[in-house]
């Protein structure tokens, strides 16, 4: 068994086009041999977001804390703590630090995704 | 997209030999078509605990609130809220409140488990 503190887990910087003020920490994955998908926190901080992208694997996230939106198919949606998404692949998204205070919450992937030609790679980030 | 409150989520109690004051939510799970794995929120009443099982698959844990202990290899561990827990597959385990206020964790499973001579099945509560 793996048993941590999510803030002693090691937070880095997310370096991605489009990417502004955020750290990832990842809570469980492939390096603690999660065979199925990858637990991440994300911290946004105000006035910093995500990219706005697109991949072939879904999304699910819970909001631990904070207030912004979600942007999903051409709108905004306010998201507070104790709101849950479940993204679907290939559907273009991103979260927004709206508030005055970090916006954190759990992302969870997939830690394989089909890279084309039926090749599995890992997900990045998981 | 689905974008909801966890809170609005129907919350159900847990009926399985071994448990006591368990209720749960499928946040997010199969009947939303999530193709990989399942979010769901467990709240264990002080006192309560989930069953002492082992099961072939594994959980991805994040403790949301509330304090209690994790029953893992002939051991007891404290949790509280913030901590992360990755329990393997196969191995015993069992979560208890041992505080006075409701302890609150999400618990991730693949939708899917082996269940015998190469045939997946739903894994129950996903």
């Amino acid at each position: 068994m793996v048993i941590r503190k999510a803030a002693d887990v090691e937070s880095t910087p997310v370096h991605m086009k489009g990417v502004k003020d955020v750290t990832m920490r990842i809570l469980v994955g492939r390096c603690d041999g999660a065979p199925n998908f990858s637990l991440r926190q994300f911290t946004v901080e105000p006035g910093g977001h995500t990219p706005r992208h697109r991949h072939n694997y879904e999304h699910e996230n819970y909001i631990l804390s904070g207030t912004g939106q979600v942007f999903y198919e051409d709108a905004f949606h306010d998201i507070t703590g104790g709101d849950v998404l479940f993204v679907e692949a290939n559907q273009e998204h991103q979260f927004l630090n709206t508030g005055s205070e970090p916006l954190e919450f759990l992302c969870l992937v997939p830690v394989s995704f089909e890279a084309g030609g039926g090749q599995m790679e890992p997900t990045p980030g998981s």
